[in-house]
């Protein structure tokens, strides 16, 4: 994943990484490792996770020289990988990337933002009152940005952009031509902790979100960032008001998402997918090229390309209007 | 419809409304257009459009001189009415309404918005700090607008309202004691486009929003504007937080929306009817008055009066209960 | 219920409550009544409300002097306590409730609010841009509070708390280490009234909203104050975005509710509850503790503990997954 706004405290010694899992291990102790990541984009001189069977094609082939696993799921590592074995995968993941990324956890109000009148955008962008700008913002050609909105740092937005007003916008990359509307909360982390009594344990989040090229943006829709992939909106795709789009979703070209539809973490969504008002999309889900999702539905498996589906949970809408004439 | 936001950039001969259209035609060039309208509405001297056999009683009736339409519908004008036949419709007369109608296409943030304390509202309305207001707003007696909120171009607001903070307000008529509550959005345009590869098509909106006296509208309530009608709620009819309401949807009086509620585009609500939690309802949908919608239900189809109906797809309370035994 | 910010007019003889009720009643015209209260919480000197027969149990042993009640209701009551037999309880109950608290009613914007800098919280709190403070706000140690946010009056914040941007609190105690992320509304008035042709009738809402230790809230949330008892979040309870709390919910410890969950008016929700994305919960429900609650549910019955349930209605989920193969 390309990672351009979160900075990397590495490279760290292995034996640091393992002085804060708290474990002791006979290896080599002059190994530098570079970066967290997962187990596809690892490469040598870096520590990556490994948490459960499904990954295990994935595993076989990482190139990471660390990998934070399980008594369990050790042996399904390559020889090149050696296995760190610890009883949460996840806890101790996030511990080890908090180390790297230590600034990707809360997400605290910008408080390098100023208003825009005393920056250099001032002439390049056309505003309206009480707008902020924070660290690290590009803002191309022709842009138009709404009254009390916030650009917060690390935000990357192209030419002939439409930002409306009371939206806040970090950690994110907008390409040219797209539409965002009033009340929007873009790039903020995802709700992605591990739940511990008294206290949960906030995982990072060093993924961003991109929004591509001619795409539309609803009232009051959010979309958070990824943790450790990106949140991303393809090309023309056009989201109506109201919608949440969860940490590390992707969402393909030419799709359509009607008011108040939500898609929970780290699902797939196809290109020419349509999805009624109010449909929810459970995480980790795969939805293929040119799917239906009729109003109201509540998608729990997979939908293969070209479906329609609807009810909840969805089925092939013949089967629904079979069962419900 | 009456519509007395968007200007008319008409009249216009039926030669430039043909140029615009790629069309070419043998017809009487010197007829002046003054307006687009929909079948109903139109006059003599309007162009209209007919894109669906369920309208083939208001097309038969039709007063318009011209009416966009295809090939397989045009024999169900009245003799007074032209056909000009195209491939799309829709597109087409999209075209024709940004030709008539051209700011009505975008909603970029309201640049006229000016604080009210430059304006002659100063001593008129008790307001809350940093409140903008745009070109062409009336506001009445005794009314209070909180802090943040903008009252873009195009709005009147009547007597005795309460309009709360973080709010915007555009192409909104709001009559007397009305309350609306926190971070709304109210009179953007609706979610109405033609899809298209690469770059959907967005389909003006030239309707408005009314909302009748003694309504009360929720926390962070979306209300889109109508498209080529009028997006409106009746008399004291109240909705609760977090409600969406598309495009051209008509609400009677005296209803009641609770949380989270979303009715999708051109549906007609009645008086009385009482709709829970999280309930959505399809488009172009009628219910009746007197009618109850269970929390949490999906209506995808019409409900005849004094009905109470719940579930997904919602049915007979009756039905339902024995169903779920 | 512990009422700590607004102001109980009273006390009031009895005389002057029956004239608000239109009543005339041959008792001791010089008791002196203190406030009302439900029946639970009212002592001696109180005047209470008693509707329906799921109260009985309460109603026998309330300690109240008053109870406005209806005929067939009166004779649950005990000795000590005089019921004042009406047509319509909640409506009266509302009229008296409003003689108490009449600042309870409207929630108008604050008018107290101004500028934090120009406030004694100035070199206290670190705070954004165009952040306002209302009258009888207290905050606490190493606060953080976004640009934006509105603190609105009757507001206690514990120490290290984090409140986004563009986020209003009103009549709300947050305690130590909460975190409420942007866009959210915090304390308003609840969905409570009485529906009445022309001009429903609000009721007041007494009620605040508790968020306790290390909570999480996310974007976009809702969370309305009680009517006569509190709304409150548990210790280490998470929720995601634009989620609706409802007046007089509870909701237990260490809980999680992902994005778009709704609750309704008055529910209970234990502890260790996980609630799935844009799940819904009638109002009046009893949620157990560890109780999970699949991703777009709709629960219409009390839940108990240690169950897992999906659908809509929500069932257990083996049936539910039988019922879907």
């Amino acid at each position: 994943m390309s990672n351009p706004f979160f900075i990397n405290c590495g490279p760290f010694n292995i034996s640091e990484i393992f002085k804060v899992l708290n474990i002791e291990l006979k290896i080599d102790e002059n190994q530098i490792i570079e970066d967290i990541r997962d187990l596809f984009n690892a490469e040598k001189n870096c520590i990556t996770f490994f948490h459960s069977k499904k990954y295990n094609e994935l595993a076989k082939n990482t190139k990471a020289s660390y990998c934070i696993t399980t008594h369990n799921l050790k042996d399904y590592l390559p020889k090149n990988c050696t296995a760190i074995v610890v009883e949460n995968v996840l806890i101790s993941t996030s511990i080890v990337t908090q180390k790297f990324y230590p600034n990707s956890i809360e997400d605290e109000y910008d408080s390098s933002a100023i208003d825009i009148n005393n920056t250099n955008f001032k002439n390049k962008v056309t505003t309206g009152k009480n707008v902020l700008v924070g660290d690290n913002v590009k803002i191309g050609k022709n842009c138009l940005i709404g009254h009390n909105t916030i650009i917060e740092r690390n935000v990357q937005i192209g030419d002939n952009c439409k930002i409306g007003s009371n939206t806040i916008i970090r950690n994110s990359i907008i390409k040219n031509h797209v539409t965002i509307l009033d009340n929007c909360i873009i790039g903020k982390k995802g709700f992605g902790f591990f739940p511990s009594k008294n206290k949960n344990l906030r995982y990072p989040h060093i993924g961003i979100v991109i929004i591509n090229e001619n795409c539309e943006i609803g009232c009051g829709s959010t979309i958070d960032r990824g943790s450790l992939s990106n949140t991303e909106i393809g090309k023309n795709t056009y989201l109506d008001n109201q919608i949440h789009i969860a940490h590390n979703v992707k969402i393909g070209e030419n799709s359509i998402l009607a008011g108040q539809v939500g898609i929970a973490g780290s699902s797939i969504i196809g290109n020419n997918v349509k999805i009624g008002g109010q449909a929810g999309i459970s995480g980790h889900l795969k939805i293929g090229n040119n799917v239906e999702i009729g109003g109201g539905s509540g998608v729990i498996k997979d939908i293969p390309d070209n479906s329609k589906v609807i009810g909840y949970p969805a089925k092939n809408i013949r089967e629904f209007l079979k069962n419900n004439k």
